[in-house]
């Protein structure tokens, strides 16, 4: 019987990269005094096609890409980088997990028997899997701490991000060490590099990459977010962009629609707006907008940075 | 701000005794190099007075008991033993849970925020806090090695429970070296005799100590049990304990009513049956009753060992 381990849908690289460590580390734990025993072969796969960053970090250390699965039914799984249902593949209540491996929040899927579930609140599911590898004496192969390491930098945006902890920094550091790493930042921005190429994608696409609505005090305001690695990547589209941002705004009956350029490096981000009332975007962030964009400083979550003071801004 | 530390309701001697000790490494770990760091003090707290055995327990290893809460509305908590909303103090929905440390089933408590959550498919949550002290490498101080030790043969009825692992002898090895406890089994009955203590109960008592329904094709059949490190320290008791399970059949309206004696030394029970039917129980054990009574050699558990073979007499 395998036990199939999987990652969330719309897989991220560590997502990914973190089902491939785990059976790796779930086949050793047969042999070796494991957290926990399975019976058969533990095997990754992926709830859908990895994106341009994932497949350049597999194609650089030389490892498979998982198969695709879609419905569980009846089948023994091990979940890693997620523990909502809302994530899970089809028909996850009519499997066995028999282990959770994650650091996000404590989400709604239970089970039945006792399992392993380690969840810490760090920056990557890899550097819990690292935390795993060291408690349990298994050797992580050079190519896999490549993965982990890959994926650590792009949980954490290269440490940048606020969930990153010094337990991530320290795993990066010794995973670098077994992978062969020299320049830990340099390989960071070169694995963001990866879903910063917007060449070949329309100014709707690169809107739309992670774009969502909020009502704010009776008003629709959409907000879409990319992160680059350097705006200049972007620059010769801002004409297009904006103008596409204008359509979606006649189309979806949007109040307010904007585009956060997000530069990792710089740790900062561009607002590319389109708006019925431009001070509100001053009220937010204590600027004024010139032509239709405003650069925000420090600033690199939607969630956290944008969305509360703009809603402050509406309802006041 | 205070960190609470809570097992769960009804609370035996793992729950509270692993709240004492989570709390003591959540205070290390704001020292040294812990897989998460809380700002106050941990204070252990439980949901309702100690059994015999955990009191006794406490006071060998000079331990001081925990306050009582019931409401937590409001505070910071950490979680021991138990995942469900079902087994929490008060408003848990309106506290902050910061960390879950247990070995039972994934539950329905999820929360906003990633916490630390390690759940291992071990005997008793001190083997997986024993596994934190390991891995962050906090040294046990003898009275807590000794709580944890006999919180491991507690719960799993000194290593003969189905749940018991290697892990979890291999950790009460070790804790009972730091806790200078020379013979564990002898000290497993010691602690296991505290709820053995049948002296002060009356029938009544002893037979709803554990009692549960059951609803076997139409017939209302009711089952008790008592776990005893001897059989012999209720031999005294017999006729009077038939003479309760005879009320209670009538007033109660059974089919059968019984109680399992179970020894947990010798491995088995003698089983004490008033029922309209005693070609049933012999249908379900393959031995007859002798009086109101049969000895079932390697009976333990009443879920796994008496319920189903019951059932199937009854359905047959
Ligand atoms: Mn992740
Ligand atoms: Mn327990």
């Amino acid at each position: 019987m395998k036990v199939y381990v999987v990652g969330h849908m719309n897989p991220d690289t560590d997502s990914v990269c973190s089902a491939i460590v785990f059976s790796y580390l779930l086949n050793k734990w047969k042999e070796k005094d494991g957290l926990i025993k399975i019976d058969g072969e533990a095997v990754p796969v992926i709830q859908g096609e990895p994106n341009p960053e994932t497949k350049f970090v597999l194609e650089k250390f030389g490892v498979e890409k998982p198969e695709i699965i879609e419905d569980v039914e009846g089948k023994t799984i091990a979940l890693v980088d997620f523990s909502e249902k809302a994530q899970a593949p089809k028909n996850i209540e009519k499997a066995e997990i028999i282990a959770i491996v994650d650091h996000h929040k404590i989400g709604d899927i239970t089970t039945p028997n006792p399992i392993l579930f380690v969840n810490l609140p760090v920056g990557c599911t890899a550097t819990v899997l690292k935390k795993l590898f060291d408690w349990s004496g298994v050797e992580i192969p050079k190519e896999l701490a490549g993965l982990m390491l890959a994926s650590i930098l792009s949980d954490t945006v290269i440490f940048k991000s606020a969930t990153t902890t010094e337990l991530d920094k320290e795993a990066a550091k010794e995973l670098a060490k077994i992978a062969g790493i020299e320049n830990i930042e340099e390989f960071g921005i070169e694995v963001k590099a990866k879903l910063s190429a917007v060449d070949e994608l329309s100014a709707r696409d690169i809107i739309l990459r992670d774009f969502k609505d909020f009502d704010m005090s009776g008003n629709k305001v959409g907000i879409g977010q990319i992160e680059l690695v350097d705006l200049k990547l972007i620059e010769g589209r801002k004409e297009e962009i904006l103008e596409e941002l204008k359509k979606m705004k006649e189309e979806g009956g949007y109040h307010t629609v904007a585009l956060m350029l997000t530069d990792i490096i710089k740790e900062g981000t561009e607002l590319l707006v389109v708006t019925d009332d431009a001070s509100v975007i001053e009220k937010a962030f204590g600027k004024k907008l010139e032509g239709n964009s405003v650069w925000l400083e420090g600033v690199m979550s939607r969630k956290k940075q944008v969305v509360p003071p703009l809603e402050n801004a509406f309802s006041s």
